[in-house]
């Protein structure tokens, strides 16, 4: 039976903060019992999030370690280089940590320097982190002590791709995923790009030279495939709030196997005891609004035209599966409460 | 203690219906036994709502009322001048029935048949219904076996302008009511200016000349007054999915009565005990996005410039405060629940 | 016959000034032969607004009087407190200067000073400039060397109260303006409250406290009125790039006067030679997306109900007939052009 | 030197339609003299569309042949099906007809009827259509009496592949286009999923299975390619009302060829003559409002990686690139005007 476990959230004022005080505050064995920022330290949370108006009764308070020290598991939602400061300190301490930022997703430290800028202060650690997608080392997450919350396009594309790779069906070398998102991933960041005005009534790709999530991804289907793979992976900016949609692309090693009803086959199975996983029927596609609110990742396979490239589409709430909710499944497993607990809540549609 | 209700939902297939499934089906005192919908009977309700799917697990029937002979409770979220076709056998059988639909809002009769082109079939039935708005008349709901759920402008109208009339403030002959709604009020109305096309990056009045629920917020205004009030409604058409802002302009009786701080005084008094209704620190904006998903009613009340106009600016959502919530939330009276039971969530920002 | 016209734009990068150059890109009698901006100097105009590639092929140059001297009208498009300094300079060397900003659109130098926050630094200007808004004083634009076109909410809202106004019908001390606007109106303002993430699928009143474009409505309104009136301004944020919806509400001083046909006369009448002002036929509401990306004006009057109360709907694109169409319009005037000129091109719909 | 031309439009209520509307109206060869639409014959078209209101002073006639008489060209805006009942009497009358539909894109008769569901009724003059993107076969347009204007999808798509085809650089037979969509394509049916409430902040696949679009793409690429092409289409919608972006992945046939400088290159001197294709510099992603409002078809390269996966971005406005104003550039090839008589205008933008 789990106990009640004191949180603590550092950096409660971006999106995927907020998500985690709404999801916790309804949580039966959590109560958050301090809120930090940086920024707004000494005001009311709900002040900047007034939808909690009447649910959250906390003031923020300065992101030190001592404001922590009456918490049993502390979630990071910062900026990344932000939580490595803090983890040893807190691991130290005794407590558990649920990292929903890039700090320790990368098992390379080097890797992780060359893409976010600026050296690992703690890479001794990152071996000790485990990779929070419960469809992947459930046990894992369970027994940890620092879980490393994987990023949202990563959750989708691997979700996606995984059972292809399992099987061994497909050419690993050659892995496309084309994936769309809401602009909420971006957090609050204050750029022209995210502005009303130059989002609204227009798509675009970004990042095609290369994206964060990439290495991420990468590492992950390695792992699976048991070796390297090839990915060309380009995201594009949705003008929508929430959602990732995953459109993934892969090549038969031999176009004789994988019928369509294989593939259905095959993904039904791979994911029916997953409680966030659910493989639409054959033909189906899925729409970024049937998970929004809600922990769910849809998926459909696809074999068009019978053609020997293999369709996978993807989606998820990059602020719940992508981020928060994911987060509290860790949670969940890490203090032995039901996996689905303060979860199951579809969001509301339209 | 409250006892778990057998509930029924005619037109499921509508959003409100959606909704009351969503809101239903985690609340502890509801089980849904019966879904009806005349298009989509035989079909499992989640192919309708696929975020539904796992947490919904019934087929559609057709919506009669032997289909509906195992419910205690029916809720109506069907077009105007259906329910009232059905209700009388169901208060028969004793059931009791919750009426989200216009049929049983006006007390008039002849009224409501001018404003809704049919004769009412048991105008006898009127008198009988309870007005579904609990901060008028929560006795009243509790006991009653037929509750007449307000409609979404009527809800956001009335509660921003009853402390005014209630203290007497204000001309009520006078006062206007601009507001705005997000396009679900619409329901799936298959007309072409709700596609996205049509009104995506725009923004319109409509129904200046006289909407439908113009009577129901005059008669249930002129309750509070004491006597008829004078009222212009300009509803107005926001290219969003969810939401009414209304914004309340009236003229103070005495301009020597009224200050800034008497107001703000006068309405926080006013809905101090209320669970969902809450009035803003002063000077402050309510969004319609900090009630998204949630059954709260938010406000906030200005004299700018000192002048004698009074402005209340009053924020619900449509679907929920302003329909399946305000159902639900009778509901709990009805059965003796908390009133907030099922409904204290906030839903998710952004 | 109307000359070619060199012309500078000071404050090439906002919305305004990208309209301007799309505008005058077009226009027979205009070349466009200096863009400024302080931060991009030196880089292709065109990267800044791809959508002109291969439309113009200009570099931006710094703001200085210096890079002007070539130009016959100088359009200014900055914030407020920029162009008060370099208009002078510019009178004296014999350019002519329509500024688009709020510099010398208030007679009253210290009621500017108290909204802006800042001194005025030529307040000996301000009773020289012609206030740009055509409809009402044609003439004096056309002989202007100083042109203060209007803000976007006054246009709309003087506009719509106009003939009203001119015609005696209405109590002038209790003038209501609920207006509604598009993000585009705040420009490129790297704030919170701009983001998609923050505006999209909400809506929410602003400045009810008092506004920047209050002050020039009510000195507007009260030289048609010749006298003081009494205005309450609701401004409101509408989910989407461009257009205003100004719904105006004014109660007629006799009754018995102002039936709606002679109200729709009235209007009609009223605005019968005015190439950019639209009344629609008795009945109808104007959408903003019927006036986006061209300069009308369309509106409409209503008395609901046959009561006392006026209600007015006008929209305008605020970039367009709000900004930079008219002053294109008044550039026109100025010019001896046809007033339509590059101007008379409806928007693309939907 | 062009002569005026009196033009018909067939189906004028639509779309497309409006937009030719706007364009022909502001073209200096073009008089519409007829626009036929079979609900609204004898309303004015400007109460179908009121931004046209004082450009466009003509009321809809019947959609028949002999309402037609005094046209010079004739364009047909209307669902598929619809125009090879009336061309071949057109043409008889010696008219010459720019079809924006499907009828006439198609060179196999039994394709066409296999994906549209209904016999063709003049099959014969399926090779006489010229297909009407200038890029492939300018000359074949301009001397052509019957131009089949192609789709918007295949239009993004084609221009996109084309210079990497005709290098023969790439794997033609594992070609990928993952394209997205605003809905303006889908024109103004009445389907639930085109709702505003059932598109806003959602993201989707659609007709993975196979779309009408899929064999028009193949036939044209084949046509580049001298040789069948295997392509996987995957068309999906965008929350917005204008716009196509196609993202596409062509595997390097030889990976020590095409390096980026040399793809750069490639696409630059392809298009380096095109008054309506613009290649953007190296590194750049376009974005749809980069078009949006205009005629231009906007693209970028690249190499992610270093890999052997060629990815181009590709962008139109759907309804004037791909298909009201590539019509009208069809015309000025027909007529002899300038390639970009009345198409050379960007659109608004924000």
């Amino acid at each position: 039976m789990a106990q009640l476990q004191r949180i603590g959230i550092v950096g409660g004022t971006g999106y995927a903060g907020a998500e985690l005080l709404r999801l916790l505050s309804a949580h039966p064995h959590a109560e958050v019992v301090a809120v930090t920022s940086r920024g707004d330290a000494g005001t009311p949370v709900a002040d900047a999030y007034p939808q909690l108006r009447g649910v959250i009764d906390l003031d923020f308070v300065e992101p030190s370690t001592a404001n922590l020290v009456d918490c049993d598991i502390v979630f990071f939602a910062t900026p990344h280089a932000a939580a490595m400061h803090d983890v040893p300190a807190l691991l130290e301490a005794g407590k558990r940590v649920i990292d929903l930022s890039a700090d320790f997703r990368l098992k390379d430290a080097d890797e992780w320097a060359a893409w976010y800028g600026v050296e690992h202060v703690c890479p001794e650690l990152i071996e000790r982190a485990a990779y929070g997608m419960p469809e992947l080392n459930r046990e894992q997450i369970a027994g940890a002590d620092l879980v490393a919350a994987p990023g949202c396009y990563p959750t989708a594309v691997v979700l996606g791709f995984k059972p292809l790779i399992d099987a061994g069906l497909v050419d690993a070398a050659s892995l496309i995923a084309d994936a769309k998102t809401g602009v909420s991933g971006a957090g609050k960041s204050l750029k022209p790009g995210f502005l009303f005005a130059e989002m609204q009534e227009s798509f675009k790709a970004y990042g095609v030279a290369g994206h964060r999530h990439l290495p991420e991804i990468r590492q992950t289907l390695g792992e699976l495939a048991g070796g390297d793979v090839g990915l060309t992976f380009v995201p594009h900016l949705v003008p929508m709030i929430r959602g990732i949609h995953a459109t993934l692309y892969a090549r038969l090693s031999d176009s004789n196997a994988g019928s369509a009803d294989a593939l259905q086959a095959l993904y039904e199975n791979a994911y029916a005891d997953e409680p966030f996983v659910d493989v639409l029927p054959a033909g189906a596609a899925p729409e970024t609004r049937h998970v929004r609110g809600g922990n769910m990742c849809r998926m459909a396979v696809h074999r068009p035209g019978g053609g020997d490239t293999v369709v996978v589409l993807s989606v998820i709430d990059n602020l719940i599966k992508g981020a928060a909710g994911q987060a509290v499944q860790c949670f969940n497993l890490m203090i032995g409460a039901d996996e689905n607990c303060a979860l199951a809540a579809p969001g509301p549609l339209p």
